[in-house]
């Protein structure tokens, strides 16, 4: 190791244990245990993914949770022998035929919406589940199928430990506005954009 | 049901009917399948997350994976009990004992991430692997630790169907070049801010 090696390693070392600290520091202050209310917007992917990545994660602890996919799409046969291998933790509904994209009824859509959100609602009051997960519930607030302050104040009112994500584009200001955490997920760049299909393990 | 309820369901319906069709006119060119390079990065939580996602999807599919670890932190108890379910699916190693944030020894740090980046290399070329994670590879890589060209260049060459994701903040522009899809995680909101702590079923 030549003497500007050195150097260089020394300052690095000097503020690694100075971050450390601070980050100590902060972390002393995080001791609150809640339940979040969670949004995964924007047009980028990922928003249902990382969804199923804390879903993935609540069932490896033991955790019941419960499902409403409002868009039918790309939950499918990964997910589900997930769910296989952990029998009585997760339920999953899908509402009608999925909304919007392939169906050309929008009475019936609505009247969808509606049957969804009661088994949110349901999952959301029931103590026994630990996470609920409103699936594309942003698109149907979108779409003014639902109204948002009803919506809204059903998540908010919940059992103190309960987690609660809602994906899809166009998460309304009031739900971001009641949320814990937001992040929302930007596209740099998409595959579909230069000929790729949708794939097993990536889409599905 | 009134007169303007239905004229609004009709324009609806009929515009539905057009969206399907523009859809159903894209995704018929869509026919190439190949290993993807997906890059999540940003400031925003869901970039480990989404990887598990998409990890727990391919573990339902039967793939093989393999993850390579470069933090410390928040992959524990809850993605290896969904491992367990899965026998000899998933090889996940872990780095040291984690980069920067609790070591103060950058000479140590990048022996560390040379020997990962030699574990991601040897799952990208072994054509046992359906899927790599190198999770927080881009954080080495934004200290230098790796000469960013040679993981570039390391991650292209790979077999056609392989699908490499790699996560972490700051993600260099050549990786963001290379890559097929690239997610940028935007923080809208965190509850850190407000004294919540990390919690089971959320960030582990």
């Amino acid at each position: 190791m030549t003497s500007s090696d050195e150097a260089l390693n020394a300052r690095h070392n000097e503020k690694a244990k100075k971050r450390q600290a601070a980050k100590a520091k902060i972390m002393a202050d995080k001791t609150q245990e809640k339940g979040l209310l969670i949004v995964h917007t924007g047009k980028g992917k990922g928003k249902s993914t990382a969804a199923f990545g804390l879903v993935a994660r609540a069932i490896g602890h033991g955790m019941k949770i419960g499902i409403v996919q409002f868009i039918k799409g790309s939950w499918a046969t990964g997910e589900k022998a997930v769910y296989a291998a952990f029998p009585g933790q997760v339920e999953h509904k899908v509402m009608g035929e999925g909304f919007t994209w392939d169906t050309q009824d929008r009475a019936r859509d609505i009247e969808w919406a509606r049957q969804g959100w009661e088994e949110v609602l349901r999952m959301v009051r029931d103590p026994a589940y630990d996470m609920v997960l409103a699936d594309e519930l942003n698109i149907v607030l979108r779409y003014e199928y639902l109204p948002v302050e009803e919506v809204v104040a059903g998540l908010v009112d919940r059992p103190a430990m309960k987690h609660v994500i809602v994906t899809g584009r166009n998460a309304p200001d009031a739900l971001i506005e009641a949320a814990d955490l937001v992040t929302e997920m930007v596209q740099v760049k998409h595959p579909f954009r230069s000929g790729v299909k949708a794939q097993k393990g990536i889409e599905f």
